[in-house]
């Protein structure tokens, strides 16, 4: 009595299920999921598009990045706002063509985003389409009126990110182009365009400690998600260069400064996280956090604009160049 | 400073943003949204594609009927597990020519549903695609431990639908037909597929009384869905023929019994409800709620097989021949 649809679903459950955990009541299987809310908390709620030709090439993206790399999109979601992810639902539309070994890298890769983030699978929905369609819907929770949002952003508060920017884009550019550079960090920017990590632990930290005043991931650039931010916190802000943390390369490689700024300032898909802090709060702040580098690259201004110091002290005004689907 | 999606973005929550309402802490515009779930409630999650070429056609479809559909077929599944919708996240791929009118009627057909179903937008993503594509996931809440599954159906437990079985097939074909059939009841089809109505009230009250053992919405048919309750409760099913609720046409136009009865039993798209009912508690189900008719269609067997039984009592396999995408 199975139908083509029960038979994937059976597929994608036993690639993922884990019953039990999570207060999940009900997983897949039914009409819908039933999730236990934890108390004295609120759920965080996102989803996100990962589409074949837009956000991934079918000939370029081995599977089982694109089953991580749909989880870790949206639980750096919840990361940016402090919170823990819970459980997602998983809307999968495939050719048929794909239903054999495409799908197993594809869970595979999933599976261990899914223990990676204890983020369970609780359901979803299937179907077919000539190409590669996935949303991802992650349901998570923070404690009640901890959750850091993009709009508390004041005057004055202290501009910081984590990591380095512009790495993902330069490994999408390494993963396309034909000629291989041989660098030898390629595997390590094509790794983070392919693997990111959610910066889960950076933004329950800060919440925690009540540090970041406002809050968001870098997923379409620091120059376009940087003026999300200061929209939502009706502020602008002023960014030093010098102080953006950017790819690594060596100075023989002739690539230019400018090169690498634009990179980092308008390179998407680094999932790092954007977070704003109290001046008097800075130096609670560490130069890195379990590993991972932390840095101050300007500060929030009352004049809604934003501006970009160079090297010597003149200021320009920073369009917003980052990824922009329309 | 605004980007195309930013513009998109503000587009969706000025047509749809319901502030305060819900427990939601934060709609639209961070992240992600933030949810105060509700003392004693257990959440309710499901989601959907609704795309088009598969779910629905560019040139037969209104907008504003795609708008209310998306959501409706969502809603259904907290519906058949006897829950209540809370908020939505609404994920919209579209062509950068549908950005406008098409737009505006889609999102007239979702607030509509908005409001009716008193589930309101939370967040979501959009991005650019040549396709229309649609994923809504739905939150909604039920009393901890009412949750009515599709597993809870037992031998002699007796088999309610709601409403009459076809009709939106019967609609579909309408609205793809180029010679109208002119029927009188030929709106009311239409209807029925373009703005389904899902039953949160009966669904709820069915939840409430602990009267229903096991439920689901009819999404894919009859034949498809019972399957699917009967596997999932480890059981099997008589049906009757000549008490399934069909499409009532006259004799005059020439249709067979046949024919209707094929319509009740593989057409998709009615989310009616299908339920089954201990039978010492059935003579508790009303022949109708709320105006809505419910009939006892058959039986639960201990047999997992579905039977049909014929007007003269002659038995047959029933097979699934509902909707399957694969």
């Amino acid at each position: 009595m199975k139908t083509g649809e029960d038979r994937l679903v059976r597929k994608i459950t036993q690639a993922l299920a884990f019953r039990g955990h999570s207060g999940l009541a009900l997983g897949v299987g039914d009409d819908a999921a039933l999730l236990q809310p934890r108390p004295g908390r609120q759920l965080v709620l996102s989803c996100d598009w990962f589409l074949e030709g837009s956000h991934f090439l079918r000939d370029k993206h081995p599977p089982d990045s694109i089953g991580w790399k749909c989880l870790a999109r949206a639980v750096s979601d919840v990361a940016a706002m402090g919170g823990e992810p819970r459980c997602f639902l998983l809307s999968l539309a495939l050719p048929e063509t794909h239903t054999g070994k495409w799908l197993g890298g594809f869970l595979r890769g999933l599976a261990r985003a899914e223990r990676r983030f204890q983020c369970h699978l609780a359901g979803g929905d299937t179907t077919r389409n000539h190409k590669i369609l996935i949303n991802v819907t992650v349901i998570g929770d923070v404690p009640t009126g901890r959750a850091v949002l993009r709009s508390g952003a004041k005057p004055r508060d202290l501009i910081f990110v984590s990591g380095r920017l512009g790495e993902a884009e330069l490994g999408l550019r390494s993963l396309r182009s034909e000629r291989p550079s041989g660098h030898e960090n390629r595997t390590r920017w094509i790794k983070k365009h392919l693997y990111p990590e959610p910066r889960l632990a950076l933004g329950r930290w800060l919440a925690e400690k009540r540090l970041a005043t406002a809050m968001m991931d870098l997923s379409d650039g620091l120059s376009t998600d940087l003026s999300r931010l200061c929209a939502a916190s009706r502020v602008g802000a002023r960014i030093a260069i010098d102080k953006i943390p950017k790819v690594a390369l060596p100075k023989e490689k002739g690539r230019t400064l400018l090169g690498l700024t634009e990179l980092a300032l308008h390179g998407g898909d680094d999932y790092e996280l954007l977070f704003t802090v109290r001046p008097k709060q800075a130096d609670a702040v560490p130069s890195s956090f379990q590993g991972l580098a932390l840095g101050c690259i300007g500060e929030i201004t009352r004049e809604r604009q934003l501006m970009l110091a160079g090297p010597e002290g003149l200021e320009q005004k920073l369009p917003a160049h980052g990824w922009d689907p329309f």
